[in-house]
């Protein structure tokens, strides 16, 4: 059994920790809620209300907190604990923060002489009290190698995200691909109502189109993926499409913010020679307009 | 067996044309491009110059044209085949159109109480030449009934879609979807070059969320579509962490135009007092905004 | 005096048709609503139940309506007035209307050797009743010549914008600018109130920068305008600029759409080099990406 | 003369250095960049490798930094001379900064005791050479009555914004605006270069209207910042504008990013019973939007 300090005991770090105390480990926490503290402790865990005798003595440091500025601070600021890790203890940051923060606190810690590990968590405030969340793992072989032990006290998966910082990273491109497409689903499902089409019609189409499998693994795979651009359906011919929506949509008064910058990177792919193209070659565009390619 | 006119015989079209020829229909053609015509003659099809001549005595007349003006042109212009028209034909557009013009299309022959159906179809023009595409038919029950034999030598599946005009309304929906779908993924998939991290990793995580299952049917179907906009995932912490996104693509140049109009989309659900309701509470948001709600 | 039909008696047209009859001009009306003709009638002018009566005999025939499918409809229309314009008739359309309808209209006029020309008006519904309008005559210098005593009873001023179709043009320029003006500029004092800023503060330091000002007469002569964009303020600056406002403005749940927009605009000029170029290299960037530069 | 210390030697800082010098003040300079340094004390300027010397003794302590954190670190860093500041100096942060940060900085000095005022600068490099900078003063009457000898060494005009923070909230404001602006305008010229429409032709029309001449002074005043929404110039007519001109530059394939997000919120305000009342409205629309009114 691991002497872990847990440092963040919030809607999602305090079933974790409970989990790890359920798993037998020894836990200490950290919180400025007192009532989250007592909560853990009632449950076994030890407390203090210094930063550095929580951490005392433990092989990980476990960081669960809202954004990286407090990470820092509970690390590096003027309380924080970073004279008092022990040597060959582990952090491990699984806070939902800014990767180049994250960047930042390894840079530092490793700096120190100090591990440090990325390790982000998907799914949802359920699956951290059923203790089955989905951990990005990111840091290096070895390192994960220690944690998984502990990992899987709080999440029934890991994925190995290739190395430090690609947990972190792989945590924001995910959730900005899912929150971005939730507000778009939202436009689609009320352009659907505004157009008194039933729902469950609109589903059951798209449920066997990309519109709800989406492209990375339907469209893309065998076109821009592969490099083959011919059109299976034409850019030119997209376009023509979101204009017809956007039109129908201003008609019933329903605003489509994210469907109307979208007609204009269709149109600005148009502008720059790709409309004869296959639509997947939107993925080259927005690559090309990053400044990815020539 | 059916005598059926084809008019349009394009990517789409002529594979359609030919499928209904060999399943033993006798089909008349029409299209501006005679090569096009010569290919489907050649297959055992009739032809002539002038649409009336084509559609005469047909039971079933079919359109399938790049857009709602051409359709409109060859039935109502001033060579148009709608004097032509036999009692008891049916008239079925599977162009993809706009859905008010093809309203208008069904109120002008309604009203002479000429019978059109709705029909265009779903997946690729590969489909259309094995004859396995997805026809999405909008038309009264006995429409589609009288109509499904004709359509399955063309298709492998029909959905209908509730009534007349919803078949081009869901095509409408699901191709705002997918097209715009597209370019989000794009997006995402930029975002993930910019950050080093390997695409195959990110698809890893996304295959297990929203991000690429979509949020039709994970997230949606308890909350939101249920009323119930407790938070799993908290509105605030979606527009933090878009936030946090838009900022590391700014700072790596990833010009991010839909992630940016939906931060300001859950920018603006905020200022209404949407905070701390769950993430889905986006859609009650633009439902809002559309004046679909109070 | 002239012989002059009137063609469109709302909010503008009215005001337009009196201050014709005013001038001692012999003027014949129409309009779909009676009321609206017979105001005007009780002014003196003549009117018809047909368009064909109204133009009858007439040197100038003028269209003011609201959409370019209307302008179509009573000229070519079924009940249309095209067969009875006397030769040597100029049509002016004052009309608001697409410019490529505007185009075609034209086209089928002169293919009937009818001549025609476009001049949309600027200015207020006061300044119709005043006749203080501001007239955007797009035609030949000599179809200009021959109409402008008209045209001066209902505006002071004429700009002979350059040729056919170009007076339609620069409406739709200049309304495409102050209309999306007018909502960035709702964005930035909403911006301003959530700050606590008193907007008459703001307004005095705009009112001496491009902020008020506008850039086409300030910042772009000396600079993009003369193909030097050697920065008096970078491209990299004002993208920084904007992601602090955009920062301050998610902070005090001021969604801006626009400014959203904008960034990512200035964010992809980045990404294509230009981020030490000139601040109004941004037109460069915008011309780039319509495809009018390699 | 006054004794300043001038913190931040660049495009704009060492102009503005150089002319507290030629007007006779006795300056002591700072910057990571020798040569910046050399060039003042050839001129005069003392200096010295630490903050704490540069300040010592001085009335006057300027900042001109890129950022923020700069400003943050030179006065409260390890090397910070937040520690050597004379009794009754005031610390004035010329820099464009983000508000909340200069709120922070200010917050933390006062807690000392120690006088902070902000007043960033308008125009450009030129300006800052001649000593004509506008200035921008944020801070108590008395801190720009005792301030205002040594800013008008470096500008020919200042501002009172009206009380501490206010100078760095109306440069902020009013750099938004005009860094939007020059995007928007660089879309409306590039639409007009597409419809081949001279630029000169479009300026002449433009000069005129709110197009060139903006709202706040034009069209706001006697309408919608009086209360007054009767419409002078339709929401739903903006609106319908915006769609032609939007149709058109998509078949010009001119993306115009920031017309299209504008066209959506002229829906939305559509949809929330707009339609009727003036353009102007969209302001009112636009602060419903952010939760400021009901």
């Amino acid at each position: 059994m691991a002497k872990i300090a847990f440092i963040g005991l919030g809607q999602m770090g305090s079933p974790m920790a409970t989990n790890l105390l359920k798993k037998g480990h020894e836990v200490s926490v950290y919180d400025i809620n007192l009532a989250a503290i007592e909560k853990l402790t009632a449950l076994g865990a030890a407390s203090s209300p210094t930063l550095n005798e929580v951490v005392q003595g433990c092989e990980f440091i476990i960081t669960m907190l809202p954004n990286g500025k407090l990470v820092e601070h509970v690390i590096f600021g003027e309380q924080g604990f970073v004279n008092a890790i022990a040597p060959n203890a582990l952090v491990i940051d699984m806070s939902t923060i800014h990767p180049f923060e994250s960047d930042q606190i390894r840079e530092k810690l490793n700096a120190l002489d100090i591990q440090f590990m990325d390790a982000p968590v998907g799914r949802t405030s359920d699956n951290a009290i059923a203790g089955t969340l989905l951990i990005l793992a990111g840091g290096t072989d070895e390192q994960i190698a220690k944690a998984s032990d502990i990992l899987l006290c709080m999440g029934s998966e890991i994925i190995n995200t290739g190395g430090p910082g690609h947990g972190i990273r792989v945590k924001l491109i995910n959730n900005f691909m899912s929150i971005s497409l939730n507000a778009l689903s939202a436009e689609t499902a009320t352009l659907c109502e505004a157009l008194d089409l039933p729902f469950d019609i609109a589903m059951r189409v798209m449920q066997g189109t990309p519109a709800n499998k989406g492209h990375f693994t339907t469209t893309w795979p065998n076109k821009v993926l592969k490099g083959d651009l011919s059109p299976a359906f034409m850019i030119d011919l997209a376009h023509k499409d979101l204009g017809i929506a956007l039109d129908v949509a201003n008609q019933l008064h329903v605003p489509l913010a994210m469907g109307a910058a979208s007609r204009e990177l269709y149109s600005q792919a148009r502008a720059m020679g790709r409309g004869k193209q296959d639509w997947t070659a939107i993925l080259e565009h927005v690559r090309f307009c990053s400044g990815l390619t020539k």
